[in-house]
């Protein structure tokens, strides 16, 4: 079996996120959209597209979820298959047959042991800001409307503190937890140009809604809510109800797995 | 009755463009849409919102039409209405009703006569391409996809030949057609930047699909296919088959009406 990796571009809009879902009884008018197809997923999508380009069922390992409305610009997926398709035709293929809100930007043999997910040293996600105090239609689901002043120097000054290995049990949405809190966060920068904020944010992995729990708080932070160095004190409560909102999914993008 | 002038700003991908339709039996797949009103116009849905607001029935006069997929960052309308709510009030209540791809820059009270399509002296219109290898699936709806080598010399020596009052019969498509095809171009730019590239073009009116036959026209240009030269043959033929392709609507945006 050849091991094929894929680097995929998607714009996570009209999308349930990268994975699969189980449908739950909870959510009901999301299950019925997602049954009669108004809806799917990336994973979804790419593997309904392979099957049918390689007339064979194919399950694909993604380095990681994003969740709906999130995009990706280096999403890095693995996948075995009895194949003999060379990988330029595959990403040739792939590119014809998907929607146009995913496409193929790379594609090449994996060794026979690679694993997207387990084999991710560290991934960098960017969060994107439009802070104006118009909102823009044509940005609005690639980047965050935020229309108040914001300090950035207060901002780097709390993004500093979050460096580092930490339990960010504080920054971690309720829902399936892993055994340990503890992620070390390798980069943090936030620039700004015009009216346009970038968080650039790079670590050994991420917990469910991190970046954007992270993003939150130091929203609160730039807006004078926050003192920077209650940071300090939101990480040691380790209770998500002391850190800021959850900033919205739509500046959110998946940018480089690091191998 | 007041005169209310409103400067808009929509993104164009999920309307069947600016203009109430009338249902036409042709296209069955599209009225079915629109019918269950999957989509709307953009016109519509601001009427809708003015009765919600103003407690009126609202006839919106629009500069002029804009296309299925084509956008807007300052399109003109403007309304009769015997409401007292003030213009900030209208503009804040109208954001609050609006769907997020529709939005209202400006509110502004209007002479009496002031008819935002009689009175339009000029437009420009911008067009984009990405002008890159691969696609990209955040840009899909703003840029249209070109990956091929242009030569933006060529063009510029194209776009010069359509400078000033000509006949634009030869870049104007089949449909309802105004008495005369007459029109001035006072300027058309071409720029790069990186991997974009911009074409803006100021008129004193438009024809039907004007910009686009003239994009999809400059584009044989950039690739070689037809001569600069060429052009003058086209605009004397006065034949909508000797120009070049249309190029589609997700790169045109309506920029700026003056009075």
């Amino acid at each position: 079996m050849r091991n094929i990796k894929l680097i995929i571009e998607y714009d996570g809009t009209n999308y349930f996120g990268w994975q699969t879902q189980k449908l739950k009884s909870k959510n009901s008018i999301r299950n019925t959209l997602y049954a009669i197809r108004k809806f799917s997923t990336i994973q979804e999508t790419l593997e309904s597209a392979l099957r049918q380009i390689l007339q064979e069922k194919i399950s694909l390992i993604g380095s990681g979820r994003t969740d709906s409305g999130v995009h990706a610009l280096g999403q890095v997926v693995n996948f075995k298959t009895k194949s003999r398709l060379s990988v330029v035709d595959i990403k040739r293929a792939l590119n014809a047959v998907l929607p146009q809100d995913i496409s193929v930007v790379k594609t090449e043999e994996a060794q026979d042991n690679f694993h997207a997910r387990f084999d991710a040293k560290s991934k960098i996600y960017r969060y994107t800001l439009l802070n104006n105090p118009a909102r823009s239609v044509m940005l609005r689901n690639y980047y965050y409307f935020y229309p108040h002043r914001l300090n950035i120097n207060a901002m780097r000054k709390a993004a500093k503190l979050l460096l580092g290995k930490k339990d960010f049990k504080s920054f971690q949405a309720s829902g399936k937890k892993p055994r340990s809190s503890k992620r070390t966060i390798n980069k943090l920068s936030i620039k700004r140009q015009g009216n346009f904020i970038q968080f650039d944010i790079q670590s050994n992995g991420f917990l469910y809604k991190m970046v954007r729990s992270i993003v939150g708080t130091l929203l609160e932070v730039g807006r004078g809510k926050l003192n920077p160095a209650e940071i300090q004190r939101i990480l040691s409560q380790k209770n998500r109800k002391f850190a800021g909102p959850t900033a919205p999914a739509q500046g959110l993008t998946l940018i480089k797995v690091i191998y």
